[in-house]
């Protein structure tokens, strides 16, 4: 909150993602207008303001310069190199208390290696982890870590499973998330060497429901609420997930429009088919979330569109305004300190 | 071949899968009488006879007697406990020169663990990988290991495709396939460091067409021939992709259900749904091969039925008449030594 219970705004980095600054900055055009969320953008003002203009947003929104930005391309090393970029500024606006949250639709590997080097990892949390959903009905699942820490340690695990709890009850009001272990087999032995001993670990982890192993078939079942990986496997189960409704759609596509007969139902059911993609689409999740910094960061979609940009905008708003960092560091806080590793 | 030049029957294990005796015998008279593919029944006499004289196949099908059987639910110790299970005999037939190939629709920790300790690792190879197909057009996609060793090292993976070569080559006449490595991002430097050190040992290795590293989402676009990954990687991948196309298809029929004028459609697609659904199923595959040991054995889907079995006898049987021990022995003989570890 700002003096006078206005809360901060959200630092919105206008610069990243496949459609800046244009489809950024009607995202936050959208986020304020109809979603109610505060927003600053961080970018060349020349550009936003031109952009502000177009939408007839002048003095609607405010802008903080930041004259550099990260390429798509750009990996982690680039975020050392540019401490002038619009995420690093973005996320500098979050450490001296002038926004609540960041949001960008840049590179994944910068931004992570942004948010690490500025905003700096909460007290007693070893790695960061990047937390998304999964579209399981009635509720979404959670599903971390899907790629900020590609090596990690058992006793990382453990962390992320608190990371996803703490998610799973602000960003979703589940009172007591089931966690699951993502692995090979459901039986406590099955694994690679890290799945076995992060079992052991998570069976014993104090505040954290442990239901145990879970397998790739059971990611959208949701048979549980929380799943716990490493960033390497997270990473590849998610965008084969992704690749593989995205296959199922374009076969059954492909197979409409082999057939007279059932040309004609596909025509019929064409609507429908589009709601159900939408709601498959990552976009409409709001983004990812990178867990465990002092500050909140949303991560969209590199290829979002204002609508997604807007949900971002408004996922951030809320986990800040739900206080997700301090919910954070009690659970981590409550860790035994044999599982904490520097 | 026998002597005589008749082919060796496959040793098919009557006793496991899910839907054994009954159907594997089905199996084993489809694949003698309609693919032409001689098998031997492993397993308890009595039981397999009197299904035997159900088809009235009674004499058509030769029994070899084995009066265990490894359960579903048991793992790979148990393959050391039950030398005498049907799974044992049936890899014991081939290690003696009187089977070509071994089918099981077992367990498959249990097939493994006794394909490892009965048939043992080819010369020069150090660990075996499971190699199942992927359902890209115009020719499959070999995926491996899917499961066979969760803790790979840098050089099994350059193993592993070498064993994906020879599989493409010989199962599916593919001259020269690319080979991929699965991991979290294109360029050479992402990944764990399991990935980036195959990465680099890949791109050195002779003998392989290595196009570089390909994501989850890449792998039902057909972009590689060959995808190297480690088993606790690779059987997380292919369950998330199995459970994600089954996931993508129920979501379609609760759409098509929820909508009166898409019902009419829904009714209409049908045939052709069930059709995609078919080439999508694992079972039409043939099942999953268990490459790097002294014989060829095929690991169908626990749940198979007599069509599953007599496609996994039709491809053990192609790939044992085709020669694929002694091609990757070429193969993995052509490794450079300091590639070769035990």
């Amino acid at each position: 909150m700002q003096p006078g219970g206005r809360p901060l705004p959200v630092a919105l980095d206008a610069m990243g993602g496949d459609n800046a600054p244009g489809e950024i900055v009607a995202g936050a055009v959208q986020a304020v207008r109809e979603r109610g969320v505060p927003v600053v953008l961080v970018g060349q003002p020349r550009v936003l303001q031109q952009a502000l203009d177009e939408f007839g947003a002048t003095g609607e929104i405010p802008i903080v310069r930041a004259e550099e930005a990260l390429a798509m391309d750009e990996g982690a090393l680039a975020s050392l190199r540019r401490p002038r970029s619009s995420i690093a500024i973005a996320c500098h606006l979050v450490r001296r208390g002038d926004a609540s949250a960041v949001v960008s639709a840049g590179s994944t590997a910068g931004v992570v290696a942004t948010g690490r080097l500025r905003l700096r990892g909460q007290q007693g949390v070893v790695r960061p982890a990047i937390a998304v959903t999964l579209p399981t009905r009635p509720r979404p699942t959670v599903l971390l870590d899907a790629g900020a820490t590609a090596d990690a340690k058992p006793e990382m695990l453990v962390q992320f499973a608190h990371l996803g709890v703490a998610y799973a009850q602000v960003g979703f009001d589940m009172a007591t998330p089931r966690v699951g272990l993502l692995t090979i087999g459901s039986e406590a032995e099955k694994g690679n060497k890290l799945a076995k001993r992060a079992h052991e670990l998570l069976a014993a982890a104090p505040g954290i429901d442990f239901t145990g192993n879970i397998e790739g078939h059971d990611l959208l079942t949701g048979r549980v609420d929380v799943v716990v990986t490493d960033g390497f496997t997270g990473n590849v189960a998610l965008k084969t997930l992704e690749g593989s409704v995205r296959y199922a759609f374009s076969e059954l596509r492909g197979t409409i429009e082999e057939s007279r007969v059932a040309k004609l139902g596909g025509l019929l059911q064409r609507a429908r088919l589009r709601e159900l993609r939408d709601r498959l689409d990552p976009e409409a999740q709001g983004g990812a979330v990178l867990l465990g910094l002092n500050g909140t960061v949303v991560i969209a979609h590199g290829s979002s569109r204002a609508r997604g940009i807007a949900g971002a905008c408004e996922l951030a708003a809320r986990l800040a305004g739900q206080g997700i960092v301090p919910r954070i560091g009690e659970r981590v806080g409550s860790t035994p300190r044999s599982h904490r590793r520097r």
